[in-house]
C-alpha cells in the first residue's frame, strides 16, 4: 500500500425526504444562492419545487442557472460565473447529476479566480484553484460520485476537449442522497449509471499495488452493482435497489476504495475523447470500451488482478484454466451491461472510426502517460477503439 | 436501508513517515497541547520522540499525561482535565492505542463541561457536550477504530462500570496511522485487536436491516482481517499486513459499513461488563464472547444472516444444509480465533461465574436494550456468560 492522505468531510443526508436538511445547511452558511439545474426534469418531477421551498425556508436569496447539458459545456459555465460575480453569490447549488454538479465545482472555482477557468484543466499549466465558493448538491442520478469527490469534467466546445480538473476545495459540503429523487430517471440512463459505477471501480481496482482491504471492499461495490443493476433498471421505484446504487455510486468514487494504490484511468481517458467528440453518454461509452480495454491489457502479467476479479466478484470456479477464467470475466462483464440495454458495439451509438487517430493522438498528448494497470500508446488506444467499432 | 447522516471528517494520514504532518496540524489550530500516552512503549520504541520533534517544529508548548492504562480510567481523566484547565491547553494529542485515545475524547469533552464529565455517561442523563478541545491522533496498534470514530468509552473504578459515550465533537481532527507504528505490538495484543476489529463489524453487520452495499464491504473487511491476522501474528514487521490491518480498524467502526442499519453491539455490552470487573484485555473478551454470543442467538429467524456470513466469508459451500453453515461459520469463527493465540473460555483469563447475575443486570439497565438482532434480557445474558466459562 502507497502512504496517503484520505479526508472526506463532505456531510451526506441519505434517505427518503432528506431534502429538508437544505435550509439549515444553507443557513449556516449561505447568505445568497446559485441553484444549478440541467434540461428541466427536476421541474418537471418536484425536486426542483421541493429544493425552492427549503431555501425559502433559510430565508436565502437565490439565482438561477438552468439549462447545463450532459458532458457540461464550458460556455454555461462562464454563464454561471459572471451571474455569480453579478450578483454577488456565496454558495453553489447543484440539483441534479454529474454535469451539473461538475458545472457547479467548476464555476464555484472560476468565480474566485481572475483568469480563465479553462486554465486549471490543462495539465501541463499546473495551476490549481486557491480559492473557491463552497457548494451543496441534490442528487438524482446514481452515476458519477461527483456528490462526494472534488473532481469535476468539462466540455470546451470549440475544441472539442472534454478534461477534468479537482481540487479539495470542491468537495461538496453537504449533498442530499434521497432514492426516490431517482425513480423517474429512465432505463437507459439508469444503465449508464450502473456501468458508469463499475468503470470508476474498474478504473482502481485494476492495478499492481497490493491493496486488500481496498480490493474487497471495490469488489463489494461491483457486486452490489451486479445485484441491483438489473433490479433498478426493471423496477425503478424499487427503494432498496435504488438505495443501493445510489450509495455504491457515491462510495465508488470518493477516493475510499482507490486510496494507496496507483489507479489506471485509460478507459475514462479514452471515453472522454469519445464523448467530447460525438456527445454520447459517459456511462454508455464506458459500457463500451470498459470490457474490450480489460481484453487488451489482459496478459500475463495482469492475469492476476482478472483471476481476483472473475472469481471473487463473478464467483467463477478457481479451479479453471487461468485465462479461461479471465476471458470468462470479460464475457461476463460485456454480457451484463449489455443485458441492462446498454449497446456493444460504437456503431450502435453512430460512431465510425474516421477519427480515431485524432482521439488516440489528444489523449496521449493531454495525459502524458494513459493507464498504469498497463501504459497505453496511440497505437493501443486505437486498437481499442477498433475492437469497439 | 435507513435515513442516515454520514460525514467522517478526520484527516487521515497513512503511511511511513507520516508523523511528519503533526507540526503542519498542530500550528493550523494549537498554541498549548496535552499529549497522552500510556505505559511507556511509545518513549521506550521512539514514537514520543518524532511526535516530540514535531511539536517543537511546529513551536508549540506542551504538557504530557502519562501512564492511561488500558479500560481507561475514569481518574486519570480527571487529571487530564484538571492539567488542561491549569494550563490553558487548547488541543489534545493522543499518543497510543484505543484507550489512550477514548481518555483524551473524554478530557476534550470534560475541559469545557461545568459539570462531572461522567454525566455524559450515564444514559438517563440524556447529556451530551456542548463544546469539546479538538483532538489529534498518533495511532499505535491496530484495534478500537477510535482514531476515526466520535466514541470513547471509560471505566469507573469505584462503581466499577465501564461505559461509552460520544459526539461529533470528538471525532478526531487529523490521525496518523504509520503501520511501521505497529511493529512493536506482542502478538497477544496484535491478536485482540484483530478480535476487536472482527468484533466490531460483527455488531453492525448481524441486522435485519437489508443494506447490501454496506454487508459486502463489512465483509470485505472481515476476510482482510482473516487473510492478514494470522500474518501479523507471526510476522510483526510484515508492512503489508500491519497498512491492512490497521486500514481494516479504522474502517470497521468510522460509521461506514453501519450506515442505514440496525446493529446490534450485545457482545459489546456484555464485554464491558467482563472488562470493568475483571481488567480484561476488549479484544480477548470479545474472542470469548462473540462466538457464544452467535450460536445464541442462531435461529431460524436469525439464518439468513449466518448463511450470507458463512458463504461470504468463510467460503462455506452454498448446497450444505443451512443449519448446518451456520453452525460452521460459527465454529470456524472460534477456531480462527483460537489459532491467533486467543483464549476460548473465561476461565482461562481466570473468571468465574460468580458475578454473572450482577453484570447481567447491570447491562440490561444501563442499556435498557441489549441487543437489536436479538434482544438479550438478563437470562440471556447469564446463558451466553456461562457458554463462555
Amino acid at each position: 500500500m502507497q502512504n496517503f492522505t484520505h479526508c472526506i468531510p463532505t456531510t451526506v443526508y441519505f434517505g427518503k425526504g432528506q431534502v429538508k436538511a437544505v435550509s439549515e445547511e444553507l443557513k449556516k452558511q449561505a447568505k445568497k444562492v446559485l441553484i444549478v439545474t440541467g434540461g428541466g426534469s427536476v421541474k418537471k418531477y418536484g425536486i426542483f419545487d421541493d429544493v425552492i421551498k427549503q431555501v425559502k425556508k433559510a430565508g436565502i436569496e437565490y439565482v438561477e442557472l438552468s439549462g447545463i447539458k450532459p458532458n457540461p459545456r464550458l460556455k454555461s459555465v462562464y454563464r454561471g460565473i459572471e451571474t455569480c460575480k453579478k450578483e454577488s453569490v456565496d454558495f453553489i447549488l447543484a440539483v441534479g447529476g454529474g454535469s451539473v454538479i461538475d458545472a457547479a465545482k467548476t464555476i464555484a472555482a472560476g468565480v474566485k479566480y481572475n483568469g480563465d477557468v479553462w486554465d486549471f484543466f490543462i495539465k501541463d499549466k499546473g495551476l490549481f484553484p486557491a480559492d473557491a465558493l463552497p457548494i451543496g448538491c441534490v442528487l438524482t442520478i446514481a452515476a458519477t460520485g461527483s456528490e462526494m469527490n472534488e473532481n469535476a469534467v468539462i466540455t470546451k466546445e470549440d475544441t472539442r476537449r472534454k478534461l477534468a480538473f479537482g481540487s479539495p476545495l470542491l468537495r461538496p459540503v453537504f449533498s442530499i442522497l434521497d432514492p426516490e429523487y431517482t425513480y423517474t430517471v429512465n432505463k437507459y440512463h439508469t444503465a449508464a449509471g450502473v456501468a458508469d459505477i463499475m468503470a470508476h471501480v474498474f478504473e482502481q481496482y485494476f492495478s499492481h499495488t497490493p491493496a486488500y482491504a481496498q480490493d474487497r471492499m471495490a469488489e463489494a461495490l461491483l457486486k452490489t452493482c451486479i445485484h441491483y443493476g438489473p433490479i433498478v433498471c426493471e423496477k425503478p421505484r424499487d427503494y432498496v435497489a435504488r438505495a443501493n446504487i445510489m450509495w455504491a455510486s457515491s462510495l465508488a468514487l470518493n477516493d475510499l476504495i482507490g486510496e494507496g494504490k496507483e489507479q489506471d484511468w485509460a478507459s475514462h481517458g479514452i471515453e472522454h475523447e469519445l464523448s467530447a467528440v460525438y456527445d454520447i453518454s459517459h456511462g454508455v461509452g464506458l459500457a463500451i470500451i470498459a470490457p474490450n480495454w480489460m481484453r487488451h491489457v489482459l496478459s500475463e502479467k495482469t492475469i492476476g488482478k482478472f483471476l481476483e476479479y472473475g472469481i471473487n466478484v463473478w464467483g467463477i470456479d478457481k479451479n479453471k484454466d487461468k485465462m479461461a477464467i479471465a476471458n470468462e470475466a470479460i464475457d461476463k462483464s460485456r454480457k451484463f451491461f449489455n443485458s441492462l440495454g446498454l449497446p456493444e458495439k460504437l456503431s450502435e451509438v453512430n460512431i465510425s472510426n474516421e477519427r480515431f487517430q485524432d482521439m488516440a493522438r489528444n489523449a496521449t498528448k493531454h495525459y502524458g502517460k494513459v493507464g498504469h494497470f498497463k501504459e497505453l500508446s496511440e497505437k493501443d488506444i486505437v486498437e481499442i477503439l477498433n475492437m469497439s467499432l
